[in-house]
């Protein structure tokens, strides 16, 4: 269905002396760098960092704001009320929005981390409050969002931009939902299996879930991961897969209206 | 020597449940604000309740960075290396930044907290470090500086706007330094006579330092606290003692060039 | 029923330049002060004071860790494993018990705060979870419980000391539950009826419900507030009720077995 | 002139999602583990998961307490007062003690660490502060010091055991003071270079400074680093060439008195 698509990684998960996953060499194969403002990581030095890195490789720069739990990577839920996260987001996207304005750049998007994201994506008024936040913020900021969510609805509400989001390696449900990491078949591990399996999402606009169905997605972004052993060779494999099937693999930021 | 003056006070430095000061009250009487950014002390919720009611006083927006240090509330001095420094004000500034800008509204100002403030007093390097930063974030941004500091000097040779503030409750020492707080005779606790001493400095542009002596001083915005018994009462006596005296009480945004 | 009661209270939740709560007032008034352990209040220098504080004035000390949330103040449930919160458990009352031996003496009991204490009640696993680790570090140190809760059939299972905590200013549901802050009938503010009604579920070991239906309940301890207006004549008339009702106000260490 | 020698390497470094050195390894071959305690690095469940592992191997288990600097990895000097830092000290190692209490074990020895090591090696008020917290927590644990530095004098004045340390990689200036790291000879890099230098050290009691010339010694720790490239083989070797030249390597709670 279309011929372009987005490959976006999470980055600038590391904080203080504590390093994470392999930037340096992710950055060269993706399109989009979802960087972390410093609550669940991230640190001013390692944002400073990813920016300078990700304007060298010319790719969009988004914010990847979490919840405040640093010891916890932002991927336990915490029950912060809608209006107060708002705040979280201004927080943390501000702080992004000024490492790259110290460079003369604007960022493409916004991504949120961990918890928060599932959260988001299932959680109408939480959807709208990020939605709106970021609508304030900048209204060409793109609001990444989990294909088929409560944060895609809130976004065409608003009128914000988003780009829908799908992953790399993980298997889907018939209702569109993930299939859940206890289940051993969820992640698909076979970096060429993925692959095709995604140049066959982009081409026909379906996905087929774990039970044999099938159900439409618009896929604008793939989710790829850099910290995992063979990332960097999966994020090859599937960028020269999609490429030579004839799809363009360039930042949302050319693409999304 | 001038007849406009600026009243600074810090504000926005509750944290979570815990409130900190009168904010709600001294803004009545004050001209600019400056406002902790989570570092030191606030947090998003008590930045955005502080942008607001800024805003509603119609007073100017400063941002309050300081040390990481919540425990310390930044008066500890710590061996930040000022390129770090760098990125903590550049993340800092961006976060309050952001809370503006999704009002619609700039920020005016920036003051460094606590040890902080008076490293980079002293400390050349760091002076400079801070003072180019604020000046590739935003050109317009004012540096408040102690006056005839190393902040004022660094500000000058880049080309920043600055403001130079001086104490309303501080005995000084001749060389143009504050008297130690270890002096007893350090504080002026005599409204009163803060208040005639202070419309002294602006009209004559020369402080009596506790010595007798005099040296001359362009003061354009005067520091008065909100965390005192009896703080409300000496910023209206200030601020009424000035007006008598012919001295506009303005934002420095206003005739800072 | 009983003719003994302690009466407890939250303490040490100030935090670096923040104060909260009127504790060298409380204090002598109660019999238990249950002590913020730096995670969603309270910090070194805080613990060591209170600590000093409750030996002067000979009251029972107690650890009071809550979820790692100061922003939140422990007031946000997180999701986190029940066998991680252990350790968290283990950190926090650890650090109190060594400014308690640095002082020749012992704690006496643990509450959980917040979130935590209310997730707790509920949730079976998490609750024999703190029980256990209770028990692991000392066999002798008592588990503040809410009545008819988790929490207390864990410390019941497990063979821990536990005292049964009601609340000196809420009503209940007649399944024993708290009836919830968002019904206006919650709480009741006047002092004298509250105080009645404590003595009244001490000597019969029934409480009242809302709906005028009674259950039994076994009160160890009160739960009394020193951070709102008016809490200090509340605790002054609480005490006075139950003494001259021939109850003994004391600490819970002396009488739970 | 001593013929046992502890090894002793900082451990339980990792934080959250952050996975810092090869503690498994390094374990096998050191006999004391120096663990964080929260406030510049290591949290609740890598303090459980430390105090496990050195308990597998039977080591000596340390408290490793530093500045409340965890995006600095407490290596940054902070104005921290000596009465505050003893409370931050109590604090970290109680909550250290209660992991090996809740094993029925013991610590048997307190090292601070990074920038606070630096600063208590020569500031005599700090270091009396830091050895007078640890009698009093329990006065037999040893105080793990540069040796002859003001935590060595100070130890020896209050009648607390201690320990005197060297560095396994690191040349000394004739007055006894480690070589800056500015210096580029400042290191050993050559692993059996070390190793025999460290055997004559420990035979003869005398170090060799930089500039030719020997001062004594006594030397009853070695610190030793397991988060460098080829951290485990120097380990080994100088473990061995120890061992070979008569030193027993063991923990120094099994010879300092």
């Amino acid at each position: 269905m279309n011929n372009k698509v987005d490959l976006n990684c999470d980055m600038g998960e590391s904080f203080g002396a504590y390093k994470l996953a392999m930037d340096e060499e992710a950055i060269k194969y993706i399109t989009s760098a979802n960087i972390a403002c410093g609550y669940h990581a991230g640190d001013p030095q390692v944002m400073a960092q990813t920016v300078d890195m990700a304007l060298t490789h010319g790719i969009g720069l988004g914010a990847h704001p979490g919840y405040p739990d640093l010891m916890g990577f932002g991927r336990r839920k915490m029950d912060v009320a809608p209006g107060e996260m708002k705040n979280y987001f201004i927080y943390q996207i501000g702080a992004l929005q000024a490492f790259a304005s110290s460079k003369g750049v604007k960022l493409q998007h916004v991504k949120p981390h961990g918890a928060l994201y599932n959260t988001a994506a299932v959680d109408k008024e939480l959807a709208r409050a990020l939605a709106q936040v970021i609508y304030n913020l900048d209204k060409d900021l793109i609001f990444m969002v989990l294909a088929n969510s409560e944060m895609e609805w809130a976004a065409e509400e608003i009128g914000l931009k988003y780009a829908r989001e799908i992953f790399a390696d993980r298997h889907y449900n018939s209702d569109g939902t993930l299939v859940s990491r206890s289940n051993p078949q969820s992640v698909i591990k076979n970096s060429d299996e993925a692959a095709k399996r995604l140049v066959k999402v982009i081409k026909t606009g379906q996905i087929e879930a774990l039970d044999g169905t099938s159900f439409p997605v618009k896929a604008d972004s793939i989710c790829v991961h850099g910290d995992t052993p063979g990332a960097i060779q999966h994020m090859i494999n599937l960028r020269q897969s999609l490429e030579e099937a004839g799809i363009d693999v360039i930042s949302m930021g050319k693409f999304i209206r």
